[in-house]
């Protein structure tokens, strides 16, 4: 298996054409595929691992940080939903619509939709409106404050255009939704969950990212302030990979979630929303993966190593399982991040080169091939994913080492990452650069270009507009840390509180 | 907090109304509510934490088995779930069916919906349909082969009756769909994974059940053969916990799910499914609950011990608060069948006689009450939720058997149950015994009455029929263990294979 073929796992390769090569990579690596239902993917068991992980990995954060978990309804009245004026506006034109309790059939035998239903039921794109139904129930008094409530769940959005992972009909996410006295406690709570997802970003996914605020024009509808995180994909476009917002008391005005505040007073309590979903492996494939397939950071990675028996004959092949086996259990006993490392023996009868090949399309981090040969010399012959780099090692001091070599990968790809994103990242100081910045070379099959750009912009939603049109550029944020010194639009000349950050978006 | 209210902690009893009571028993421990929309739940955290640790508990056991988790579309098209007769047959009368794809504002100005879909969508009862779709996609060789999948989503079913977590409009579940070579294999793969259930239920819920078989009448619309857990509620009747379906090559054909064999012959495979929902948390409710609320068993309980300080002023609350914390780390040391024990120190400035019947309410193994005396002891105030009971322990000596305590609790719970289903088992012998069994005395205000009848049976539908139209009584299963000694029909006096279980049921 250790013989390359001199073209790439994966055709077209990034370069040839990205897109496909994106459905490709997911293809290869068996992440997920499409369903017969428009828009709604089927996760395949590789992908919905990696979900697994990303779950876990969150959940303890968020527990640790004082959320429970809890469960609401799929269905939103269409009462509830139209009780936020912007939050309707946002959420109405594209949304599974139920009418109907039964089929039954017609005349001519055919099922037909029936029992229609008194109030039409959306299915959720969101929680707010149903989830503060409920808190208003539950808050009574500034004791029952904060009420911090997460829920894991699948939301159905109808979008037209849909991709694997990063916009499709249904997907899974979670959203916390809580509840404070004060302005100052659910800002400061919306911060505390962005810098989780940035932490959370960074240091399994191994995807730097970028925190900042939005601008008006790419809030949530019905929110006072939206926060997110954004990354750089390798095509240049960013991904808002996690959201945070600052509700006001706009929804605890259309819920009426008021408390007793400790005057005796009747108040309007503040609440906060903010998610991550299943795009976030889409980022994921989008940051690591190269053109022989995915690319797994090991924090996430649903096997940590593969171990792949090399023998000729029956009598080497009950000698070199034997060997596996005990190598296995002791990588196993072996922990990464005080989880035990996650090793799979793949003793499958099939030709070794395709059954390596089908590892590196999974991205696993780590390759370990014994035949007969590595067991004389007490040795493994592994092969990382990140680098490519193989080497033989003496097996007892791979086991000791497992986890500083999957802590390698991992910082390497992080490190990998925050330089490709900077090396695409421009501080741009006129319009004229900005436009061509954005613009392809070759307009008949426009290479990949650009990047983030950071100019300043004096605050005007008609520049961003115009920008959009032109460029299909938009603002991903403004950015919370960095450079914050003030400037001079490059657009319109006027004064600048800070650069924000330009870039095409997924 | 030890003194014991003269009247009970749920109004009504169990005696008193047991619909009621059951009801009671959700509201004050705080696990469950209605929601605005018909037949929906909302899962409050405390029932949300019992659901979290039964996926914990079986996702494990699915896994050791080899099954790997996907995920599926929440939609099926029309077409789909009416591929398999029996199955359309037994779904299309209750469903929440997708029409459109947004809403839009109408001549008034009121929101309609709009954007009606060329084919209904319906959301998912039950995946069988939708899944079998995929799998036809990813079996082609006998090598593809057992193909074992479990999902963890939400369903929904349109009840018109609905009660928490026994029966909602939508609820939470997993739902294993496995892909076989042989009918052998899939008759094994359905037993496994019944026996996986019957596990579960005892020795995590301690909840004794019955394995059995389904009469044709009560099979899952599709299946050949339906394999169920039983158990019984307080109330003497029959709660169906699990069912593990042999699909036979039903939905193969109607899926299209073929392969080739060693052979190089195309064949149908033989599939099944098999699930346990939220319902097992109604389960879990209806066996150990008292007319104090609910008892939770051990091995699920989201806390295991609750810390509760005692003190009269704020010099005795430091000295106090800190012992109880250096009490919660040493607890939290320990281990409880792998895992650390759960639990939490409750020091809300609420007065200590209330904020222990919440407790109390809400099921917690044992409450710890902690004193300025029983520091002076060296002491801690142990009550066990299960009997009642209350003791001083040594604190040192209860640190190093908490663990112990804990399963003496799980072992009383399981020993109770089943002394309790016993008790309430009758071998019947004749038709007038039987319906004497199954008849209330008081018409008016029928009395919890009745239980699990083990009668001889022909196998005649008719005979089921009737006595399900005269009692309401239904045969629950066809028992796999115990007597399987054949005799003579009680209706009929016709020969009968085994005794088989008559009980009304939920």
């Amino acid at each position: 298996m250790s013989t390359k073929p001199s073209k790439t796992a994966i055709t077209p390769t990034r370069a040839e054409d990205y897109p496909e090569w994106y459905q490709q990579v997911i293809r290869a690596a068996d992440l997920a595929e499409n369903s017969p239902v428009r828009g709604c993917m089927v996760i395949k068991p590789w992908g919905y691992a990696l979900w697994e992980n990303i779950q876990q990995a969150l959940d303890a954060k968020f527990k640790a940080t004082g959320h429970q978990n809890a469960y609401f309804p799929l269905f939103i009245p269409k009462s509830f939903i139209e009780k936020e004026a912007q939050h309707v506006e946002g959420f109405a034109k594209e949304c599974a619509v139920v009418t109907h309790s039964r089929l039954e059939a017609d005349a001519d035998g055919k099922l037909v939709p029936a029992g229609e239903l008194e109030e039409p039921l959306i299915v959720r794109p969101t929680s707010e409106t149903i989830i503060g139904e409920m808190f208003s129930r539950w808050v009574q008094s500034y004791r029952d404050l904060p009420l911090l409530i997460n829920q894991w769940a699948n939301v159905v959005r109808w979008e037209l255009r849909t991709r694997l992972f990063l916009r499709t009909a249904e997907f899974l996410w979670q959203e916390g939704h809580t509840v404070h006295a004060t302005q100052k406690d659910a800002m400061e709570e919306t911060l505390r969950m962005l810098d989780i997802y940035a932490d959370f970003a960074e240091n399994y996914m191994a995807m730097p990212v970028i925190k900042g605020r939005k601008t008006a024009h790419e809030r949530f509808p019905g929110a006072e302030e939206t926060f997110c995180i954004e990354a750089m994909m390798q095509d240049h476009k960013a991904l808002q990979a996690g959201t945070s917002h600052y509700l006001g008391q706009n929804f605890a005005r259309s819920s009426n979630i008021r408390f007793q505040n400790e005057q005796g007073e009747l108040q309007y309590a503040h609440t906060t929303s903010w998610g991550v979903s299943t795009r976030l492996i889409g980022g994921m494939i989008m940051t690591h993966a190269d053109d022989d397939g995915m690319v797994v950071p090991p924090r996430l990675a649903p096997q940590h190593a593969v171990i792949l028996p090399i023998y000729r004959d029956d009598a080497a092949r009950a000698e070199v399982l034997a060997y596996c086996k005990s190598l296995q259990a002791e990588l196993a006993a072996a922990t990464f991040h005080g989880l035990p490392v996650r090793v799979t023996l793949d003793d499958r009868d099939m030709p070794g080169g395709a059954k390596g090949w089908q590892w590196i399309k999974r991205g696993v981090p780590l390759r370990i091939e014994v035949g007969p040969r590595d067991i004389a010399s007490g040795s493994v012959f592994v092969a990382r994913r990140d680098t490519g780099e193989k080497k033989s090692q003496p097996r007892g001091e791979f086991v000791a080492t497992v986890a500083a070599q999957l802590q390698a990968i991992q910082d390497n790809l992080l490190a990998r990452a925050r330089a490709f994103r900077d090396t695409n990242t421009r501080v741009i100081e006129s319009k004229d650069e900005f436009y061509a910045y954005f613009t392809p070379k070759n307009k008949e099959k426009p290479e990949i270009h650009g990047g983030f750009a950071l100019a300043h912009w004096n605050g005007s939603s008609a520049i961003e507009e115009q920008v959009r049109a032109d460029l299909s550029v938009t603002i991903r944020c403004i950015p919370l840390d960095g450079d914050l010194t003030p400037g001079t639009c490059i657009f319109s000349g006027e004064p600048s509180h800070q650069r924000v950050i330009f870039a095409k978006a997924y």
